[in-house]
């Protein structure tokens, strides 16, 4: 007992250096970057509170886990931006050696049950992980409608870049609510381009 | 459909004020303040590695809904530190407000429900609440223990002071994590002092 729980808490205690990953996006107030954890905790309220947008072979408390273990790869592999110049390949196998450091921390059950989790999250091929990659791309466009732009400003993103990169995998997992923030994208590229 | 999602979106984008709500304690590392946002992201995740420590009548679906959602009243009343000089009453006046006004951008089902599970964790008397309680309590002292006091030392805060203030709770719900702690704190206090 007191071992396994020195396993569990050692990794509890190395996951508190996701909060110091920053992401490229920033604050909808503009004030700083966000950073992974607080992503995180984001996104898991967008797919609580959109839960009613889920079909019906979709298991909310699946999406939740797939959620808050999503990013913890992120301390060793840092955080790839969606619109940034990134080398797909070098980074899943980034990614793949973090999870294997990061969840071996983890007593052996534990690890092989949060491996099995973030694995089939990465895939999107399972109705929960289309939905948690849906939500997981849907944070980012709703905060900079209302930011001025933010990281599509750095980034010199395009209206067509964004059908794809967050169009694809939000029609996905929430078709009705693409098809409520498109005219709105749509609007916000034809007044700022 | 538009108008129910129009709501939940605002409800999402005003939610993002919770990571600029600063607690007492630091990062692990000492870098900065922690906030609620991400500190509601490690609970979830301290919840989900130590359910195996919870009893029989503790659904842990319920659990991290209530730790998803506990703070979010801190985006209007702010955070209240344990070992701070707080006037109780005054504080759990602010924070009924503040609930009321936050879930009241919901939709009147999701609100309804937001605030049940709120006030619950808050009443911490069901097995959900004790043990969403427990974990909540847990992640300073555990990373206190190795960043050399942190919070403790701002507030002066003494072994008997934790034993009241996060061993009443912990024990509570997460009694074998807390036989596990106690002489860790023990042992840095006798260092410490």
């Amino acid at each position: 007992m007191s071992e396994r729980l020195d396993a569990q808490i050692a990794f509890l205690r190395e996951a508190d250096k996701l909060k110091s990953v920053l992401r490229a996006s920033r604050l909808i107030d503009g004030s700083r970057r966000e950073n992974s954890a607080e992503h995180s905790w984001h996104i898991m309220l967008y797919a609580l509170v959109l839960s009613d947008q889920a079909g019906p072979d979709v298991d909310i408390n699946r999406v939740l886990r797939m959620l808050l273990l999503h990013d913890i790869v992120e301390i060793d592999a840092g955080d790839a931006p969606i619109h940034g110049d990134v080398d797909h390949a070098a980074m899943a196998a980034r990614e793949a050696a973090a999870a294997d450091r990061l969840f071996g921390f983890l007593p052996d059950d534990q690890a092989t049950h949060f491996r099995a989790l973030w694995d089939e999250f990465e895939a999107a091929a399972t109705p929960d992980a289309i939905f948690a990659k849906s939500i997981d791309r849907l944070q980012t466009p709703i905060a900079n409608l209302v930011s001025g732009g933010d990281s599509w400003v750095d980034y010199n993103v395009t209206l067509a870049q964004l059908e794809q990169r967050v169009g694809v995998p939000v029609r996905r997992g929430l078709p009705r609510v693409w098809e409520w923030l498109l005219p709105q994208l749509r609007a916000f590229f034809a007044r700022n381009t």
